[in-house]
C-alpha cells in the first residue's frame, strides 16, 4: 500500500474479530516501524507495553467508563503508550519555547504504529480515555500513560467509512 | 513505497536544493493526506500555512537563533503548523483526563505530512525551535505556532544516514 492508501484505509475500528490472533511477525513489524519514528532531539520519550490475554482484558476494562470504549475488550492486543523522560536538549527547548514536544512525539509514534498496522491488514483505534493509575498498576509502569491503541483484525462486516474532515480550504492557507 | 520504506527513508534533511521547486501536485498530495489524519474526537485542531518565496525566507529566519536551523532558508517551502481550538468533546476529555490531546494530534498530522512527502521523493525537517510571535505576524495567524516543517528536494549529496534509535528491548515490553 502506498501512503495515501494507508491514510484512506486507516479508521478507528470498534469491531474486532476476538478469535483471530495477530501474527507475531506483524506485531514485530509494527514495533520496528514505530522505532524509526522521529522525535524532538531524537529523545524518543515513550515506551510501549504490549498487552495480550488477561492483561489486555484488564487494560480494556480500564478504558471503559461513561459508556466509552466497550469494544476494546474484543481486541486481542492493546498497546499502552506511556511517556518517558525527555533528554536534556529536548527538555531545555521545551522549557524555553513553552512547547509540549513530548506529546507531539507521542502523536508521531502513534501515527507510525497505526500506519504500519494498516499496511499489515490490521485495524486499530487510538484511545485517549482510560484510568491511568489502574493501567500503570496492570503494566508495572511508573510513568503516565498517554494513549492506548487497540490492535487486531476487524470483523468482516466492519466496512470502510467515509472520513469526515475539514475541507482543505479550512485546513490550509498559502502565503 | 511501503510504510517501512517510508519510515527508513524519512530523515531530517538539512541540505535542500534551493533551485528546485516542489511541484504543485506533490504539495497538494501531501496536504490531502494530512487532511486524512485522525485526531481526538475528530477535532482536527490544527491549521497549515504553506509559505513560499519571501514569506518562506522570513519564516526561515524566524526559525534561526542560537545557531539553530540555518539550513531552513534553503527550503523552497515551509509549512507552519499552528493550533486551532479543540472541539467541545476533546476539550472536555482533555480536561477530565489531564491529557494534551491537541499536541498529540499535531504530532499525528505532522507524521502524515512527512510520510507523504517522503513517498513523493521530497525531504523534510520538523522544527520545534522558532519565534512564535514573529511567525504569527508573518503568516497572519492569531493562534500559537506549534511546528514548522521544511519541505523541498534534498541536494544530491544528502545521503541516507543510519538512524540511531533505542533498541526494541528499551522501547517495548510485553505483558
Amino acid at each position: 500500500m502506498n501512503f495515501r492508501e494507508i491514510a484512506d484505509a486507516r479508521q478507528s475500528c470498534r469491531s474486532y474479530d476476538a478469535g483471530r490472533e495477530v501474527e507475531r511477525e506483524k506485531l514485530t513489524r509494527i514495533l520496528e516501524s514505530a522505532r524509526l519514528a522521529p522525535s524532538a532531539c531524537n529523545g524518543q520519550p515513550y515506551f510501549i507495553t504490549v498487552c495480550r490475554g488477561e492483561t489486555a482484558k484488564s487494560v480494556a476494562d480500564a478504558c471503559t467508563g461513561m459508556g466509552m470504549n466497550k469494544f476494546a475488550s474484543e481486541a486481542p492486543i492493546l498497546l499502552v503508550i506511556s511517556e518517558m523522560p525527555y533528554n536534556k536538549s529536548a527538555a531545555l527547548g521545551s522549557k524555553l519555547k513553552g512547547n509540549d514536544y513530548r506529546s507531539i512525539d507521542i502523536g508521531i509514534v502513534t501515527a507510525y504504529i497505526t500506519a504500519e498496522a494498516t499496511a499489515q491488514g490490521l485495524s486499530t483505534c487510538i484511545l485517549g480515555w482510560f484510568d491511568d493509575k489502574r493501567i500503570r498498576e496492570l503494566c508495572g509502569i511508573d510513568r503516565p500513560v498517554r494513549l492506548v491503541v487497540t490492535l487486531g483484525y476487524a470483523k468482516a462486516d466492519d466496512k470502510l467509512r467515509n472520513k469526515k474532515r475539514k475541507d482543505l480550504s479550512e485546513l490550509v492557507s498559502e502565503k
